[in-house]
């Protein structure tokens, strides 16, 4: 029998060619399990190799089983492999993915989660971004550098589930200082951003059919983790003040908020709607899922502590991130909880992904310890506060206060509601093609909206873009 | 009233512990709602401090919603914040958690998850480790700090769910090449360690209640991931040969096997085995997750093949890691999916944490695609069979025949298997007495096994190490 095996300078050791073309030619039946293989001569003689080449691709099909020798009889093909004879071209399987897996197929379909790259218009007015471009990264790669030069090898072995010990420290000390926080370092949970968190949430503590309340509009991250969960989700009207506590459900096992500044509308819980959202969990035994979205930046007064500051029985879970005061691609965040839930919650990372990363671990806690964070943070607020500035005199000089508008009490983006005349989609256009980079609202809502809204970030733009991109959004009014 | 407010020096800002004080006086409930504070010039007087410390706590407190003006009257205590009145002292909620979260919980009890470090043993035979005594960490740096110099500010933002291209091509190539994976970049997904890929696959493939294959004795990262996702796990007994095809269940959803290494036996299936176990899973329509541990590592002739490669209908998931063969610390590793489960992967990934971190995955990328990842594989892989001559000697020498042996064709540990009369506990004491370190393998036991078996890895030791371990060991027996 003659076999075809095509050989290139290009396609790596010969041996390996061989081998394989006689593999294929096992595994798509022309040789059939039995058969005796070519003699290693006549074979090399055939292919014009040396015959040591042959030996060794007959030595790895034996080593394989795909051949056994019989004595000084030769070499044959082994028994066992009887399967299709083309099996390259048999169909692919048809795969049941799970009640989960179909969830997040259709999330694949519906959100934009492999990154959305907004078009490059000049006056972007793009939200929930990090500030990249102010970061100190020269501190930052120092810090790396230094740690990946003098960590200890042990530092390079798996590490600890909750996280490293000296960024939980780091962590409860800020969150304790500048939000409030009642914790201490063994409630800190490392996790990579605060979508793991939010992850870890859903799993420890939602079974399928649980009511989730959740605040209309929405984060769609947390919407989707918990509707991949297969939770119920509860809707609860948000306005100006935030999530209205008299709409919470009945019987939810949690209610999932942005108290500091709600995700997308900007509105900030007063006092007394945390407090009714507290005594509303404590009747019903839910849990109060507090992710404190920008809870860094506020403009009036100190910020507003923490939820789970008020929370005297430990239903709090609270959830922050770096995503937008270091940088999104870090990954890096966290989840304090209540003291009766940290194990379960360390063991959920640990069965998730073990933990996270070490080296970048260990570079934010110095980078907090050293207090180059807070120094970034207050440039960050301040440069933010005095962009606020002119953003609202650029709206009241060019569009007037006509136009109604929610966020600019903290943050670093704000939502014009204009009058429902004209669609979402016509505004986008519209400012777009006056190189102005608007976000509509409505994908944020669980029920469709009743209202048309604007989001425009100003973290990113400079002071005369934001007027000039302000003076050209008035024009589509 | 006369209000006690203890005022430190190293309390922080002077405004910031008034207000603190005077917030944990509302709370608590010395002030009640409806109820005057005391004046601002009253409460400074009484204080010893400036009045203007005292008007910003109270702006504080104003802006937080905790106290309303009235006119000219003064500052009211809030309605609204009727709760008990000593909140620090109410007792802990009581909180349900998940059939997840209650699983995880049992795994914090069971399972030495936050990183075992070995007792100091002169001659410590630990296994599943990686090399990092020989990583080329410099060259690591510099890659590592090249990229974190050049990056352009968007690869500081959020990534792709299923990581960076640059990568993906990396390991697809890579796994192309010395795995013999059939598979392109669009099939690969990045995810933080092979645990997080099993996890990924406990959630895309399984319900609660579904049967999972997997085979006894086996890596528990993988038997509690699927037992908290609710699976009916399903015991394969493992031989010499590894997994016993004859013995897979019927109507099962999932098969998880190591057939590159068996861990922990350090089997290699044959090929038989495995076309035996595709076959199978064609009959079922099951899926067979491939976690080709140790694949990188065989002694006789070249490495077996992946059964991904045998694989002719799309229904094997291979899944890889770097833990191993770069830093366990690092967390990458990556998930091969059939094409038809890319999508649900991918969406998965996004859920749990939207992406691994950018930085890391550029450096891995240029660390593979430059040959240094080769090159020190290859370097590992002769010294560990190097290694591996010198343990099998040792035992043939001191220990003799007499005890049965498995595991010694691949990786970097082996099994003994000494005869019953003694248990593990007692085994590993007395090792530890001759400060001689090896590990029971019944902890990896689904079933509780028949027989004693000590796990010895031999990759960090030197050659006198191994020599004066197994001289040791054979006193013991």
């Amino acid at each position: 029998m003659s076999l075809a095996i095509p050989l290139s300078k290009r396609g790596g050791p010969l041996f390996r060619q061989v081998y394989q073309g006689l593999r294929e030619a096992i595994l798509s039946g022309v040789f059939e399990a039995g058969d005796r293989l070519p003699s290693t001569r006549d074979l090399a003689e055939q292919l014009g190799v040396s015959r040591t080449v042959v030996l060794w691709a007959y030595d790895q099909l034996l080593a394989e089983g795909f051949a056994a020798a019989r004595g000084g009889s030769g070499t044959y093909v082994a028994a066992g492999l009887e399967r299709d004879v083309h099996k390259k071209q048999r169909p692919a399987a048809k795969l049941r993915v799970s009640y989960f897996g179909s969830a997040a197929a259709q999330v694949a379909a519906t959100v934009d989660f492999p990154v959305r790259r907004s078009p490059a218009l000049r006056y972007d007015f793009a939200y929930a971004r990090s500030y990249v471009e102010r970061f100190p990264f020269e501190m930052w790669r120092r810090i790396l550098l230094r740690h990946s030069r003098k960590a200890p090898v042990r530092e390079f072995e798996y590490g600890q589930a909750a996280g490293t010990l000296s960024l939980r420290e780091a962590i409860s000390t800020h969150v304790r200082r500048s939000r409030a926080v009642v914790c201490d370092a063994s409630q800190v949970i490392v996790v990579n951003g605060s979508q793991q968190a939010l992850d870890l949430v859903a799993r420890v503590l939602l079974e399928r059919g649980d009511r989730v309340a959740i605040e209309d509009p929405q984060y769609q991250g947390a919407r989707e983790i918990f509707r991949a969960a297969g939770a119920r989700l509860h809707a609860v009207p948000v306005d100006r003040e935030g999530l209205d506590p008299d709409k919470l459900p009945a019987q939810a096992r949690v209610a999932f908020v942005t108290p500091s500044h709600q995700f997308p509308t900007g509105a900030i819980l007063p006092l007394t709607r945390r407090v009714a959202l507290l005594d509303w969990a404590a009747r019903e035994n839910a849990i109060v899922v507090e992710d404190d979205y920008d809870g860094e930046f506020r403009y009036e007064g100190q910020p507003l502590e923490s939820l789970q500051g008020l929370d005297a029985e430990g239903r709090v879970v609270y959830i922050g991130t770096f995503s937008r005061t270091v940088f999104s691609a870090l990954r890096i965040g966290y989840l304090i909880a209540p003291k009766s839930l940290v194990s379960a919650f360390t063991a959920a990372k640990w069965l998730c992904d073990r933990h996270t990363a070490t080296l970048e671990q260990q570079t934010l806690a110095e980078f907090i310890a050293s207090g180059i964070y807070e120094r970034h943070l207050r440039k960050v607020r301040r440069r933010n506060a005095a962009l606020r500035r002119v953003l609202l005199e650029a709206i009241h000089k060019h569009i007037g206060n006509s136009v109604e508008l929610t966020g600019d009490g903290a943050g670093a983006h704000i939502v014009l509601w204009p009058d429902r005349r004209v669609s979402e989609d016509a505004l986008v256009a519209r400012a777009a093609s006056r190189d102005v980079g608007v976000y509509g609202i409505s994908g944020y809502f669980l029920a469709p909206p009743s209202r048309v809204g604007l989001m425009l970030g100003y973290g990113r733009l400079n002071e005369h873009e934001i007027r000039e991109g302000i003076r050209r959004m008035a024009e589509i009014f």
